[in-house]
């Protein structure tokens, strides 16, 4: 699996407390949870202050940083604050800094790379990554208003070489110029993707695609930490799943959405990475396993 | 079953159109939906200016209105919109009228209903009708924000006597008095009802008891018209699906929470009860089917 992402430090504040300068990105985020169920291939840039620390962790969960360029300058900084709604998160800084003059590079041999996930940076950039890669399986990406809003063409054009885009339920009804969610991802069903992923934050998540339609919900929690990064967590266990089990059967997406339901319901508490570092795969199918208590009832006769 | 909530004439206005003194109110929603299911007595006030083709309604849907009193003034008024967020309702109006000084009478024969929903009335005014029924199965009430704030000590005195609690999202937060719905809705639990059912508008519903935790879709429509009385049909399938199976199993309890979502999901089809007045039951068995298609995924062996 081959994912091209941000890897960032970030600093947090929410009602229950505040890191300054932790790991983050969506890079790191997606890469570190799909780490949990197939090997990762990431490309994405750090400057040079940032700590080696970060990239043993990455390391220890077989990350391949080969596509991990580290140049001159500062990296990517990202400051943000949630309230009681955690939905909501208020960007305060954002310092994209070595960010800003990011060219992915895809090093030698991963551009047979079979599972692509374009995690949210400009469309250009994701269009570039792509055209290198040669006959991928299921390419999926992610994007954000401001690219909507900005580079639509070129998101546009992307959307065509996309098989699945995972994107907040905000973004879905601005992409499809449309207030009604279902006939705003028929809109986006024909512009390319054969499947569309709704992110709904605590509410969960939606697919549709031509012949289906899957509800999901989050998995309801005492301890919200910090939801940073539940969205690239989520795609990172959906992706993951999917890449490891190379099955895209209806059933086998089902069930790869709630392997990112399941992922994304850990990352939340706790902030930054701390959750994933001390998960293990045992507690994941525990969590499946409750999902499945938590949606299941009787069909009729 | 016995109810009491309200009749009253809606005057509404959504970003697909507009309708003037319909049909509306609490007990108006629960008893169709509930009608479907069960037979449904109705405790409740109009003025004499209600129209009789409403009553020639509820009476062609089987509701017994021996309970429902016509009195000198007007009919209790409401006049709201909505924006494209149909999640949230603006008050425009309201006109209690001979809602106001509505003291519910029991019919003779009423006190030994089984099956009892008590609607957002004042908690002083569900204390009373409970006080009638002697030895009820399942007693469930509604509240709201008003009274969370304005009459807590009754509300309080109400839930120690009620075994369902169905409210909405943020009414759990405030009446639990804790920002994190979990922790809210276990001391709510802790206050008296066995079950509370939590309404999510369309994210669906949640159920909490004190082994269960349960969560249902709402269904993705394209036609969203009216969100008006959602969450009072939604109570009238769930508690209707209840009375007529007699069975408080925790699959039937889930059962009954898809029913309550599957009449949800009809009424904001239409302005009004207008869905409901040409809704066959063999359309609510069909969309039961396709909640279960919505949700269902394989689990892990």
């Amino acid at each position: 699996m081959l994912v091209v992402g941000s890897v960032a430090l970030d600093s947090v504040e929410t009602p229950f407390g505040k890191v300054e300068e932790v790991l983050g990105g969506s890079g790191t985020y997606f890469s570190t949870s799909a780490s949990f169920f197939t090997d990762v291939n990431l490309v994405a840039v750090v400057g040079e202050d940032f700590p080696e620390e970060h990239l043993s962790f990455l390391r220890s969960r077989n990350v391949d940083l080969g596509g991990l360029r580290k140049v001159p300058g500062q990296t990517f900084r990202w400051k943000g604050e949630y309230g009681y709604d955690l939905n909501d998160a208020h960007t305060l800084e954002t310092h994209l800094n070595v960010f800003e003059n990011f060219r992915p590079e895809i090093p030698v041999g991963w551009e047979k790379s079979k599972f692509v996930f374009l995690a949210n940076i400009d469309p250009h950039l994701q269009l570039e990554v792509l055209d290198r890669i040669v006959e991928p399986e299921v390419v999926a990406c992610d994007t954000m208003n401001f690219w909507i809003e900005r580079e639509r063409p070129a998101l546009v054009e992307l959307l065509k070489k996309v098989d699945i885009l995972l994107i907040n339920e905000s973004e879905v009804r601005q992409l499809g110029g449309e207030a009604n969610l279902v006939k705003a991802a028929r809109i986006i069903l024909d512009m390319g993707p054969k499947t569309l992923v709704v992110k709904r934050g605590e509410y969960g998540a939606l697919m549709f695609s031509e012949h289906a339609l899957f509800a999901a919900p989050a998995y309801p929690l005492e301890e919200v930490f910090d939801p940073t990064g539940a969205g690239d967590t989520f795609a990172g266990g959906f992706m993951g799943y999917l890449a490891a089990t190379r099955n895209l059967s209806p059933e086998n997406i089902r069930q790869a959405i709630i392997f990112g339901s399941v992922m994304a319901s850990f990352t939340v508490e706790r902030f930054s990475l701390e959750r994933m570092k001390v998960l293990e795969y045992v507690e994941i199918k525990e969590r499946f396993r409750k999902f499945k208590l938590l949606t299941e009832f009787q069909g009729l006769d």
